[in-house]
């Protein structure tokens, strides 16, 4: 009877969203033993901007070309360095 | 970036809050290619009672010897039967 | 498919909890038209400390002959008379 | 003070969306006796896709001459069938 | 590690969800002493025509000269005198 | 007319939540326009361990002697130094 629900940036493909929600279907599946008929799961989707992470507006999604947020990416490889100098 | 949310009930022991925290966690990275750092699960728990699936209030978690929750497997199988009757 | 959840006070009766859950699922039925199998209601019960209106936490449920909230009747009282003379 | 959030499919007429905020509005007055003042309906809205019950993607919402929901109609005819003979 | 969630209407400027996102956060380390790293929030955007408060369908966010949302003064300023006769 | 839903973990006092809910209202007052009366907080409590923040349990709170999370800054410590090293 598990209610998933989950906020993510907007720009994923269908296929992404898919795989989102197959998975997450299955990871209750197999940590709680629930039958997959009371699963649910529910997917919100709001621009990049609308997330914000320890005081940072999050960039919109970039896809790269394998589906990688390129976007992402570059803010963590920023957020280390600038952890790294405080 | 992602944030899940889960709304499950009483029972569950510790690892197996456990193991639905790291799938669903793991279920995000591999369908997003999202860095591990940006994902954060919150898990609610409430009684059975609190959830209302079709009309009909779920029971509460009773754990099996090897974690199934039987009380939810009870209620499927009434569920099944009732349909098939209709 | 709709999801209702539902934030509440601590100290409803399961006949209270039972209606509320009742009412629900029904109001979605006759004002969308989904099937009743399709609906969800999950209600999350907390401190009446824990929600803040307008500024001022909520009383907690104080349950009155009849099932009426004389805490809240209390405080919407108030706030009445108080809108009145500002 | 309660608080109602619907996670619903995109395509309901305000008609609807005004039937069904009034009608969770009205089941929550009458379950708890709490005072109309007090209760906050939010809706909000996603493509059928992004919710996915029991493994399977939602359609998206089909209005049918008195605005039932086509799509969730013949969704939930498989299902039963499916059921059926597994 | 909290995560504020947040359920806003359209229209707001950027400008508006930045400063929103960013006195949330504050509100948050002030209060709870939490490290800035550790705040997540997430603004959900809807029409004003989704909210139902006390029964009343929300108008859509109105921009005034300074930001102020003029559709929701106008509604406020109805709502007391109508409180004021009853 | 917006909400604020907030997850956080228990152990907070219950000044510490109304210093919070307090900050919270008021970072929308002043970043939106809105009017107080229309702002609306809810704070759901967890225990540490329900929150999972890329990939780990987020340790129960630890009340140091100004309310400063002492568990918090322990694991932020550890973060921090596990990073520097990768």
């Amino acid at each position: 009877m598990p209610i998933i629900s989950c906020d993510i940036r907007n720009g994923r493909t269908k296929e992404q969203k898919h795989q989102l929600a197959m998975q997450l279907t299955q990871a209750v599946v197999e940590a709680t033993g629930v039958n997959i008929d009371n699963i649910f799961v529910v997917m919100r989707e709001m621009p990049g901007f609308n997330f914000v992470d320890a005081g940072e507006h999050v960039p919109d999604y970039v896809p790269g070309p394998d589906g990688v947020d390129l976007a992402g990416h570059e803010q963590i490889k920023n957020r280390k360095e600038r952890t790294q100098h405080s």
